[in-house]
């Protein structure tokens, strides 16, 4: 039994060859049967190029229009009807396939999937989380990353109900540990935003360890790091341009004298590996948590690799079911703040 | 003629050792008069064994308290009232030295500083400033990093007019490009406080490039970030988090096969220059911006040659008079918003 995912064929830097590749590279490992969507004739030309005779389960689902990378989301959206995205995620909607994923325009992609798919109920704002590495060897949800400007502490206690729940259906930690992203450890540290989503956060049914500090994030502390979403796109760019500059100097560093040359030389596939271990590409793309149907976000730089690695996750999210989980989670235990009215 | 410091004797994690030697190396090499604030029979007995013979121009000055890393600032401020902050700063206070240096806890040296020095005629919230090392090799300013949370757009107009000037007047920048820390660079993009900034810091006479995301904190496109203080002290504690991921996966990474260990060997000198490049404090310091008076912070961890560059910057911060500049700048400047009451 396949699992259907829909690609955007046309999503990143380089689409849409990574995409075909990355693509091909999933129906041959996993068990999947991805839906391209894009220009029909242009990639059943690409797929017939790179595959031969070779036969996979995968469909071409024609979309005339796409988002580029500079486009501002919001107009995107709304002027672009038969993007190559809001083509995938109706297919989302219908149900036609379980999941989708993209290596495009994070902003619009985000807006078009709130557009087409709306929120689960009880959600107030989706989500966007990312997956680090830590010093621990385990990974480390960080969320929301840049979804939501302006949250209000119930937000936060949202993002800490999706998170955990990601992190114990799609990560498999058993009882993953909860902190709130601020600037000093003990309950009173923080803005008035944080203070807050700390009262609330407390109350839930979550292992909730309070407050933690941006070094946190990567030491392994903590599993589930929750944060407004500005807060935490500063921190992920903050670490992208890190990571690049201690590259640099470090390859600067190490070229200054010969024997260093020697060490640079050597060391770089292992840069080069650990340069992977960061990216979150690799690691298959953020997730946007809180609406309904799976919607996976990846780098625009993504390649081959980090395509398959995509369309698995986006495939893992729906077997692990988890934004039924996240639906059942909100309707059960706010049914005084969500009153069932007619709207669900 | 000499300039006259205040070095904090019981500031750092390991203190008074690497004050004692810090304060004898800034002696032998730079122009000062070293005050060093702490237990008078200790420190005279600890310079004794390390000087032996030698005189140099330090003084001691009798402080019977101290604030210890883990302390509350709040709870240290109030109950110790001849804590080695406090005195330290007095003598700033009474213009008896020109600048004050501690290695201390951050929270209780800000608290003190602003207690006992007070904020520069129009500033209404003094701002801690770091030195971060730049792609381009140039160093940029990032603050606020930790002295405000929940600031007001007004704030972080007034950190861009302190940071400019430190840009200029410390860093020798002869135009600072000044930047506003946000998750696009479009004008548009933020959260309500930085687009009102942003609305602000456009008014204003300065070198203003618009928004910067987090990557631009370590690519050399910007020469002052400003950000409220939750924001800068989240991105500077990832950044240190994400040194110490960075390093140990390298180590990993290039102990897995035999020619890696010998990359790692060669490597690891290059990797310590770079982390201290890293290193707050070997850029002598975080000053707080806005105080009436030379108060510069170093990192906990510093060692002998973090707290002689702690008292190099507080001594060219002394000579620059950058405090002055900045009290002029803003009484120009905003003679409307600031009445020239009886306070000043």
């Amino acid at each position: 039994m396949l699992i259907d995912i829909a690609l955007d064929a046309m999503g990143s830097d380089k689409s849409p060859e990574p995409e075909l590749r990355g693509a091909i590279l999933a129906c041959r490992q996993l068990p999947v049967r991805v839906h391209l969507v894009g220009p029909q004739e242009s990639l059943r030309r690409g797929l017939r190029d790179i595959l031969g005779r070779e036969r996979l389960p995968i469909e071409i689902v024609h979309a005339s229009e796409h988002i580029a990378m500079d486009e501002k989301a919001a107009h995107a959206v709304r002027a672009k009807k038969d993007s190559s995205m809001r083509v995938g995620l109706k297919l989302v909607r219908e149900k036609k396939v379980a999941g989708f994923f993209t290596a495009g325009n994070t902003g619009a992609a985000m807006a078009t999937a709130k557009m087409v798919l709306g929120a689960l109920p009880g959600v107030d704002r989706p989500a966007l989380a990312i997956v680090v590495p830590t010093l621990s060897g385990n990974p480390a949800i960080l969320l929301d990353v840049g979804a939501n400007v302006d949250c209000k502490p119930q937000n936060l206690e949202q993002f800490a109900v999706m998170g955990e729940l990601y992190a114990r259906s799609v990560l498999k930690i058993s009882r993953p540990r909860v902190g709130v992203l601020s600037v000093g450890e003990e309950e009173g540290k923080g803005n008035d935003l944080t203070r807050e989503a700390y009262a609330l956060i407390k109350q839930l049914p979550v292992n909730f360890i309070g407050n933690v500090e941006g070094r946190d994030i990567y030491n392994g502390n903590c599993d589930v790091i929750v944060c407004d979403g500005f807060v935490g796109n500063v921190a992920l760019k903050t670490s992208e341009g890190l990571t690049r500059l201690v590259r640099e100097m470090l390859k600067a560093s190490l070229t200054t004298t010969v024997t260093a040359q020697v060490g640079a030389l050597l060391s770089r596939k292992a840069f080069n590996n650990f340069k992977r271990r960061l990216d979150p590409s690799e690691y298959g793309g953020a997730p946007l948590l809180g609406v309904r149907g799976v919607c996976i976000i990846g780098h625009g730089s993504s390649n081959d690799r980090a395509i398959m690695n995509g369309i698995r996750v986006a495939a893992e999210f729906a077997q692990a079911g988890i934004n039924e989980r996240i639906a059942t989670e909100f309707t059960q235990s706010n049914p005084e703040e969500q009153p069932p009215a007619s709207s669900f």
